[in-house]
């Protein structure tokens, strides 16, 4: 039996998540969560799965739920609150699927707890990739990706041996917006770009994917968790999101993870590994049904904010910091209408041209320097 | 350092391994060879590689060899002579890359003797699967496939638990003749069928690849090489040939091997086997210039060769063995313009039909009904 610490679990990866649970109750049992504001649906977790803590991110809701569970349940909320449910003693396993880098210190605290890390958060590697990966490695910890391509990657390289590979290959769909051109862009809703062709997923890495900043989070992600340069990482546009990733390895073999677009295969892979359990009601991939997959170079212009996150990637250090607090702001205001779509790269890249890098930024600093540039990215709107 | 003997050395796989074993001097050592009747090739091949042992085909070669090498090089001929490379002692992986059933007791012999076997030649595994792949596992022996769809397979299988696999997916070219309906078949050339699209191969498996019995000999293979049923391995049109074949899991993830067609790539994984080797002069897949991938379902009215193929498979017993004997005959009869394209599977049938499977037939009763069904489809022309 594995013991299951969910932290986002009334989120799009948190329910999918409770469904991969609900499918295998002899494997899998949740012992803790935090949620956000929706009280409604967390009654219904805690009916179902009866978890022994749950996390509420405001005083509010935590005084409400006392009064309702309070003699049967642990309750806790806001910031002490993920990071009780992050360490929670019965857990062998986080789940991470929260949104931003606010994952990122209760991550931290659960791999110095021994936790194996399923990461759903990629903005928690972004954001301190290098801090994340060496108190993995110092605490003997897994850190297991539960992003479709990261897992696409993790997948293909079972069997394989690291020194072996020659070229990560990202898949990309493209998002909302892949057959406009930036002119295009200009004046488009929120409403258009939550429109995501393959993928039902929350609202701001459905933005992420329009502006394909959640590829060059995914890139600098895939550095970090295979230890592989930028170089050796490539961005492919495949529409149908069928292929989830690949890798080339030294003999010009390619490896590829293929199936139909549900997040639930990444997140019960990274549970269940290194076994693979039946999903009852996943969608068999039916190739001949599809007809044809699709292959476009991605075109680093239309798509600025790949650009970015490769630069910002490379030089490394703080920058990567900036990137992701800077986006996480821009979308904020794109999708409280404060700002247009096309402003969200060109405030990101505003931020990341006035940070004077720190090579090996600690924890602290990293703290700053986050909340500096989203102070920073609303004073430009 | 590996020792390899080579059974078909001058054949279109075999030149390929020797191309694998010049790259990688310091990895592979070629000690003994079988050839047919190119004793030009031959004499090329000793003084590149030097082998220790040199089997020709017939003994007026063996004579001509003796006279010019025989003061420095062991020289045999005929069955004995491809005995002795399959067992030569100082070789630890055989390379079994001739054509046709010939291959089967050799590859039994060098099973006994322990060596590793690379198998190229599929007629081996469909003609007495069962004595293979016990006499492998009574001598502790791994049989690696060479194919590329089976390398395919066996790679994605890596790091992977044989109870958790769904089902293969082995791809399919369709051969020169994939466009054509059957009446369009009426009064196609040999010239024609020798046309493969995207492989440049032997002439029997470029017919079998016209056929379609090419695919239905691969799917009683891997049935054999991955103890899978019949009902769990799928055959799906995929004309570029990239995606060298695909395993699904019980998750419904499937795992795909892909690349620029280029049998170096499987060879030479099967010869480095567990490791990857560097392949200098190997193209790299670029998937962006390819643009599509296609896939159609496999019409077996239209290539009825497969289907037969699975039927037998299905029956079992001595059913393959006359498949597979009947169309060697067929095939060779069709190469040498004694019969129509369209005759090939007619003739094939009409042995299966009037076969009297024996259930477990051992290597003698394999010989006899193999040798029995070759005069039968003599007579039928």
């Amino acid at each position: 039996m594995k013991y299951i610490s969910l932290m986002g679990a009334t989120g799009s990866i948190g329910t999918q998540t409770l469904d991969v649970i609900r499918n295998h109750p002899e494997q899998f049992c949740l012992v803790a969560i935090t949620v956000g504001k929706n009280i409604e649906l967390t009654r219904k977790i805690i009916s179902e799965f009866k978890p022994e803590l749950v996390s509420v991110q405001n005083q509010d809701d935590y005084e409400k739920l006392k009064a309702e569970y309070g003699h049967s349940i642990r309750l806790s909320y806001g910031q002490n609150g993920l990071l009780e449910v992050a360490i929670y003693e019965k857990a062998t396993i986080l789940v991470n699927a929260v949104m931003g880098s606010v994952g990122l210190f209760p991550t931290l605290h659960a791999i110095q707890a021994g936790k194996t890390i399923a990461l759903a958060n990629k903005e928690t590697l972004v954001t301190a990739g290098h801090l994340v990966m060496s108190a993995a490695e110092q605490h003997g910890v897994s850190i297991l990706p539960v992003d479709s391509e990261h897992s696409a990657i993790f997948q293909c390289l079972q069997g394989e041996k690291d020194s072996e590979i020659d070229r990560l290959i990202i898949t990309a769909s493209g998002g909302s917006f892949r057959d406009k051109t930036r002119e295009d862009l200009i004046g488009v809703t929120v409403e258009e770009a939550l429109n995501h062709p393959n993928w039902s997923m929350g609202a701001k890495i459905t933005i992420d994917s329009a502006t394909m900043m959640n590829k060059g989070l995914e890139v600098i992600e895939a550095h970090w968790l295979f230890d592989i340069p930028f170089d050796k990482i490539d961005v492919v546009l495949h529409r149908e999101s069928i292929i989830h990733s690949m890798v080339e390895f030294q003999d010009t073999s390619i490896k590829a993870q293929l199936g139909s677009p549900d997040m639930r295969v990444a997140i019960q892979y990274a549970l269940s590994y290194p076994n693979r359990l039946p999903l009852p009601s996943g969608k068999r991939l039916n190739l001949e049904d599809i007809g044809k997959l699709n292959f476009e170079k991605m075109d680093y212009k239309r798509f600025h904010c790949l650009k970015l996150a490769y630069d910002a990637g490379r030089t490394g250090g703080s920058l990567p910091t900036v990137l992701n607090a800077a986006n996480e702001a821009a979308v904020n205001a794109f999708l409280n209408k404060k700002i247009a779509f096309l402003q969200i790269d060109e405030l990101i890249e505003r931020a990341l041209d006035r940070h004077n890098v720190i090579k090996h930024p600690d924890l602290d600093t990293i703290k700053e320097i986050d909340q500096e540039t989203r102070v920073y990215i609303n004073t430009l709107f």
